[in-house]
């Protein structure tokens, strides 16, 4: 796949028009707010925010660095003052508009962030000012200052960096309600995961861990294997016949297979199980083959994916399943699993038994660098963007103590000398 | 489905010819067991013991009360003297031949039993000759004597009736597996069950209530609700739009639809599902519309299935599959779960929180009528044959005492008196 990316442009065209001050349009809340505040005769010169907003769709170059009014939160909403934002594979497909229901551009991109409550609106409760918290947003996420719904914020530890919270939720609520909710994973079983590199890939690695004697089989890109190989039991080359080298290994198949690609290795996934093994479809990476939306890619894969009969289903004993997380929180409006599962996290991470894998950090400028890295499959965990950030990059300190005072003014990480950083960086 | 019954048999025929002294072809075990008895010179006259026979594949004249050389156990099973069988719908397939790999005919019946350890095979540990057990067979259960693998075979509480443990394993493994293992039933979920009155309906009611505030909606022919009502919330007539009165009731939808019918039920139960939610294909009985094979309505029921694309079920965060308890023990050859789940639920039966719901009570003569009856939908609950008892069926005991020595030698229930039995088996 990488070697299909020749022609998309540099990544830093993406990034030529930083500060640019063109705004897009105020979106419903934010406007709403900035007009109720209006008529106050004391009110302050509107202030403003940067923020990452796609102007159209197709390659990196539709994504600019721009400044918007600072929202403010309505009601149920909790605002927050952003440390850090997670950058998903997700993130590309919107950006080509190569999903069922696109947003319409301008658009402030971005599903997930962490940073400091900067404000509550009317009638939240369980928050308080100052508090370190994650947050799920449908787009807009990307911002110096977001203002999200109570029900997607969720307070974290102190000693949780920014970073690490900012990578946490869509990686491992996926991992975990995928493992646990639909495959129902208990102890002596083995799963199979794809781009086991990624950020959900190094999440379903570790939570698999939490389990006793699961074996973890993962496909990821060759330059990957030193860097990921004690997360996996097995690992094997993306694009390879991995089916049969596990048939060598396991040759029942395996109990889980997690399928982030689509196309025919949703097929080759769910003929792998063994007899009460369950396919969970999350993603179809298969689709992005460019810089911009391919028909064709996208035609093919879909044409790919065999229909499954639910009488053979019953006659091998396998469930296929499927799960898109921010169509169930946002679309389908069900945010108590998510509550739930979070809370769960959040224990495992204060216990220590989870930690997002970080592969580097961007500055919001240098996102088109960033989804291009994404892109060619050379990350190695979580991309975050720092929009306290310059433009050089870097990788992130060792889980710094953000109970520290000055962190919480929103200083963490910036000591990182970036010639260290670039050099850790590169794989 | 009652209505199109019109044209089988009055089941009288089917135990025309009961004791008949014609023997089937002695099968691989048996045969070869008393083999090896033969060339001891002070052996005994072959004894022999009365079974259930499938003569041929078609309607209740083909299954057949004969008698067979006594069987003895081989290396690794175990001798059940059998004192009660279950009775399942997939035996009125088997029967038909409507099954993908039918068995050979002659071939006794009959999948389940329960009984008392007559002797111990080479190499069996764990049992005790005198035990009460619970047995799984394929085929070959319906039997005054049954060898049975020591891996199938499930040392049961003394208090627990010889009736109540030949209707467990079936119908409780089927409904438990399938709520807990696939679907994930966790507090505030709901479950659709079609087959209400039967045996896997109730076991499924039953184990929906150890789980807090689950709401079970259920279909039904309509002269069991009153009897089934307190098992269930909602009851819906079988054959009815039930999908749009679940839509009344549960807008959303439902958690978990456990589907034994097929046909167009598959497609509207997997419509039915709220997000997250998961559908388990268990039985095809809307195959079965007369006393013998239709290819019809076989081919029917396949064809009314739709296709599923999981493209579909990852947009709509669904799970589709489906679950076959023999073809997953003998096929597939898994017994660890089916061992694990048995024990979880005798420690359930144990604390009282499961107890099958037994039907009636029959001969082996009167087996056609039991079948007839199930085939028609009366049963409420389980239909069990007891291989001691005379041409006169009965409804069970109130958990009778089986640990009391008369019963050990295979008396219990027959002081039942018929009249009282025959009133309360009448719906």
């Amino acid at each position: 796949m990488p070697g299909e990316t020749a022609e998309t442009a540099p990544a830093e065209n993406a990034t030529s028009q930083p500060e640019e001050p063109e705004k897009p349009a105020a979106d419903g809340e934010a406007a709403k707010a900035a007009e109720d505040a209006a008529p106050e005769p004391e009110a302050p010169p509107e202030k403003e925010v940067r923020t990452v907003v796609l102007s159209g769709f197709g390659g990196i170059n539709k994504v600019k660095v721009m400044r918007r009014t600072e929202p403010k939160p309505a009601e149920g909403e909790i605002l927050v003052r952003v440390k850090a934002c997670g950058l998903n594979f997700l993130d590309l497909m919107v950006r080509q508009g190569n999903l069922e229901n696109p947003p319409k551009c301008p658009a402030v991109m971005g599903y997930e962030c962490a940073g400091i409550v900067e404000a509550l609106g009317e009638g939240v409760t369980g928050f308080e000012v100052g508090a370190h918290v994650l947050a799920l947003s449908n787009l807009g996420a990307w911002c110096e200052l977001v203002s999200v719904p109570a029900k997607h914020c969720f307070q974290i530890p102190m000693r949780m960096s920014f970073e690490d919270a900012a990578a946490f939720p869509i990686n491992f609520l996926t991992a975990y309600i995928m493992l646990f909710e639909i495959g129902n994973l208990k102890k002596g079983k083995s799963v199979l995961v794809h781009s086991a590199g990624g950020g959900v890939g190094l999440a379903v690695a570790q939570l698999c861990k939490t389990v006793e004697n699961v074996t973890v089989f993962g496909t990821a890109s060759p330059h990957k294997h030193d860097t990921i190989k004690e997360h996996f039991d097995h690992l094997f080359l993306s694009g390879s016949d991995y089916t049969a080298e596990i048939r060598k290994i396991s040759p029942s198949g395996v109990d889980i297979v997690l399928d982030c690609l689509c196309g025919d290795d949703t097929n080759k996934g769910i003929a792998l199980l063994k007899p009460m093994g369950k396919y969970v479809l999350y993603g179809s990476s298969n689709i992005v083959t460019g810089e911009t939306r391919s028909f064709f890619s996208s035609a093919k894969a879909w044409w790919q994916v065999d229909k499954v009969n639910p009488v053979k289903l019953y006659d091998e004993n396998k469930t296929v399943g499927g799960f898109q997380l921010l169509r169930l929180l946002y679309d389908q409006n069900q945010p108590e699993l998510i509550q739930e599962t979070m809370a769960t996290l959040l224990d495992m991470f204060a216990n220590d038994r989870i930690k997002p894998v970080i592969d580097s950090c961007w500055a919001f400028e240098e996102v088109g660098e960033a989804m291009q890295k994404m892109h060619d499959h050379q990350n190695i965990g979580k991309l975050i963007l720092d929009p306290g950030m310059d433009k050089t990059h870097k990788t992130p300190a060792e889980t710094p103590d953000t109970s520290d005072a000055d962190e919480v003014k929103g200083q963490q990480n910036e000591e990182t000398p970036p010639a260290e950083a670039e050099a850790a960086a590169k794989e």
